[in-house]
């Protein structure tokens, strides 16, 4: 078969799923199971989610991130209470406003540096803060491991903000969008990313899956709402097993592992090639899959030739952000860099 | 491969996957494409919708059910309107109240027969309303085509309902869960079915899909409101490919009329062994893959051993919901009513 | 000065405000104070309410009835979950859908008989709820005291409803929207009235004030959230003294007691009247300032010139609710009677 | 009487009652009209603001300035919208996140000079965000007027606002909790501070009213939807009359320019008195009636003792928020300059 379709570095999600995937599909596709999850495939799974977080967690599948994430959130406080999450975080700038519509609260987004923030920034925003019944009471701090510029909390800084969020009665979640990646990073476990968090959205479709999210709850008190939110908040599969199937082949085998480790591995190679190209700059740190560069604005025409990609436009120089996946290969990384390094020499 | 999970009667989500949805998923399976929606896989699929339901439809591909049910109805009136459906709605009554979260309006159930409810009905709700600000305004009549008890508008029907919600100046929305079913049974095509509507929830998943289901716009004044609300509703799909391949196939060789059909025969099937059996009464006549039959409660407890499902328990007589799906079998059926025939003989 | 606006029996809500109410607007306007109820007017005030309903009550003063209502279930419920209310509900039918939309949640109104339910309503409602994610899960009984026909729950029948509610884990709301005429018809004080209930609506513009309503907290877990939900729900007055003022002059010498003794009385006179004439019969007992009767179609025309007044327009008979208020007269009353006598007498 | 509550300087909704909103009250409070503004009192009031508005407004008549806000969004955009304001708007930070609940919307706080903001600052808003449906969609530009900096917007800067909106398709909504202020400082009428609004939030609470604000709606094509808003919103008053009363002593006789003329003059009386002390100095331009100054952080404790006041407390320097109210006296600010000035010698 052609490939119609060639690789690109513009996300995580524009490439496909991988084939354990579909195979996994093939082999739970048989016969009659009772659907909005109380079928065998499903126990499975989440059996599979209480083995990496603790017996103490509990797991609710979804359909995508943002109803991870907005989910989340809903079980965590009530209208009046507000999400204190960078400025840039995902669920403050890409969602069209699905939290605040969906929860009614407020997201405060405060300053961050390469996407992080901590204790410095939450009391920054705090002592401006006026207090009392015309404000939003902070509730919620929220942050991305890693971070949409590609960075990750350490689990000393995780620990910190954890600590502190304990000792302020916050509750902390974390969008994990890309939590694979940020523990292959890190070199540890999900349970270890998990420790200071009360609820964790669990990325699986940015990482080789089709599309299946999870919601995992590690703070028991705050369980008891989420099976119906997750129905109210229209992310209940019927055919259920097909979401559990996904998670199945995630964790046999490794799979997210292996996917995560080649993205990450990719980035780092893309980095590498681009730096080598006089005018390219990198933004932030790689860490994980994402490659922020600043190269020449007049490169931006020739570059969306190569591979779309987002692009914040400067005058002399621009920012752009590429983006490898689970099926990135060497072979991509190489041809794009042979041909960027052509398209530098043209200008 | 043994069948783990033998063929029951209690709903059409209970079954898998048609075996040519998995093949499209592998068939769209390679290289990368723009996520979002902006991709030739779904280019194609909303193409096919266009020709189903005419150039002037545009189509909007969701996650599942409710989604469709409730972004539909959010698109089509304001807060401090109300949605007329039957009392028995699905949306009415068990989706954990998302339309009222989501939308904020109120939904007035009137009472139905067979499941089925007309201007007769509206015009007595409209009696008996005040008017005036301290009432939610009439401005959408929602509908099942076909309805929770397996029954069927007629197309005249509809055309009385469409014509009287036009000079009332109310929109029409069809909730076709089972619009396949529909279709099939009356003979019709999808567009004949939705020449009155508004905007239609057009069904997948209980018909041999995964989890897929569609928003059909037909009234191109509602259309500008639909792209945000589907991201604000939790409902866009990032690898939104594996969506539009599901009804690719649906559509490729008409899957989805092979599929209703067999679904309608066998419960026509079930329906007529069934009431063979001294005892058994139909409740509903059976016009698609829904059966609904009165027996003795002293019956109930054996029944489900036979296959699960839903049932209304009276005193001495109850009601039982039986449903076909897509893949069941002659020998399904045969067997079921072997079993249930014994069953009846020992009581 | 000429009274350019006669008496009317519409509406408690069509009458003014009782003089004593405006005095002591009068009496509290001078000088500066802090605002949001902070202030010393205010202060007195919550007083008056901790005497009347118990040291444990915490009081919040509102602009309205909506708002009372409104805010007082925002407070007890999630979104997932249901109230249970009279199908006749002021809040599930005359608020233009306030509390699904400010809420989020649901409303099941069961049936009646004069305007009230109780536990075999609910048992009965809930016997045929599927439960389960599906569904709204109930979580507050919500009684009118007195009800919307102008019927009262005698003190026996509260604490059946308040044991059960205790028993099923549910939460207790009163409407109170004309408690004080419950109270004095039952012989009652406030705090015997609110003995089983965990937020209770507390009326007071009914009954002879401007515009000032309360939300008395009665069960002290529920507290926390309030002080947030009134201001986020629109409803924290900044010149608050102004609210407090109204209620220092309702509890000072039992100007509540007054009112509502004058007005449940002039109902009695005007039912006594009314059933005198032929033609004419009472539909409810008369306990407060409601009175529904019955009478021939042919007589509405004339009666809404005696006075407006809502209808339930019949073939033969129909059925209008009279209202009387604090400033009813003796004269106003056995005026409309002998003018209704007339008016009978013609057909 | 004694006087026992002092004039202070913290707000001006610290200040009661003008006399002649209390007298109006008793020329209204007499006999019975319908309720919920279908009354002769509210037409007359509703005549005053089509004087002042033109015949093409509509208003609606609430109890507070937050109801006003809010309701006003409610209407002009529907919540996958986003509202451009001020970063310090009372909308955005002080209404406990009401906006974001009740209209499910995203407010946008861009930065400002002085308290305003212009073309600039929403275009550079406008180019950094990326559109799409990721993103909620500008349609609404609030403006406070006067802002909450005490700044004014001239009717150029209006103009060059309108003109921009019109243009890019967006509407206009102005805050004028403080437009009577407005209008006296810049010497216009309330119809020329409205002409380039679509909504406008009209106080009249912090101008000397009890509880009483106005939506005023200059745009008719918005106009359906307010009067079920205002009922949903549980801002619709029963004793309507009561509302309009106080509009009609605002309008009678010029009450309004009266109460803001004095306010202003007063302001501008403390900021000289102030300005003359070593160590003051002045923030914003005196256009109105706050007074924003900077004065050392030593001082701070000592003047919360002449009137409380709001504070942002700095190392060593801290700003103050004065306020005068339209019942400020020239003894009340000489007194204080007396007081603030031997505090200031003092250090």
């Amino acid at each position: 078969m052609v490939n119609r379709y060639p690789h690109q570095l513009v996300s995580d999600n524009a490439s496909g799923v991988h084939p354990e995937v579909l195979a996994k599909f093939a082999n739970v596709n048989h016969g009659h199971v009772t659907g909005y999850g109380a079928d065998p495939v499903t126990r499975e799974a989440l059996e599979r989610f209480a083995s990496a977080f603790g017996k103490h967690s509990e797991t609710f599948l979804l359909f995508n991130g943002t109803g991870a994430n907005v989910l989340a959130l809903k079980g965590m406080l009530q209208s009046h209470e507000a999400v204190i999450c960078s400025d840039q975080a995902h669920l403050l700038v890409d969602e069209c406003g699905a939290p605040e519509h969906f929860v009614g609260c407020k997201l405060i987004g405060v300053p961050t540096r390469g996407g992080k923030f901590g204790v410095e920034q939450i009391e920054a925003w705090l002592a401006t803060d006026g207090g009392g019944v015309h404000h939003n009471q902070p509730r919620v701090i929220s942050l991305a491991q890693a971070t949409e510029r590609g960075t990750l909390y350490s689990l000393d800084e995780l620990r910190g903000i954890g600590e502190y969020a304990r000792e302020r009665g916050l509750l902390l979640h974390l969008d994990g969008a890309r939590i694979a990646n940020a523990a292959v990073a890190l070199g540890v476990e999900f349970e270890d990313l998990a420790e200071w968090a009360d609820v964790l959205s669990f990325g699986g479709t940015k990482n080789g899956l089709m599309m299946a999210e999870a919601l995992v709850v590690l703070n028991p008190e705050l369980l008891h709402r989420y099976p119906y939110i997750r129905k109210q908040g229209m992310q209940l599969a019927s055919k259920h097993r097909f979401l559990a199937a996904q998670f199945l082949a995630y964790f046999d085998n490794d799979l997210w592992r292996r996917n995560a480790a080649n993205a990450n591995a990719m980035a780092r190679r893309l980095a590498g090639g681009l730096t080598a190209i006089d005018g390219v700059r990198l933004c932030e740190p790689v860490e994980i899959n994402l490659v922020f560069v600043q190269l020449p604005t007049a490169w931006l025409e020739a570059l969306q030739c190569l591979t779309p990609c987002l692009a914040w436009r400067g005058e002399q120089q621009s920012e752009v952000r590429l983006v490898t996946s689970f099926d990135t290969t060497v072979d991509d990384i190489d041809r794009f860099i042979a041909a960027f390094g052509e398209l530098a020499s043209r200008h």
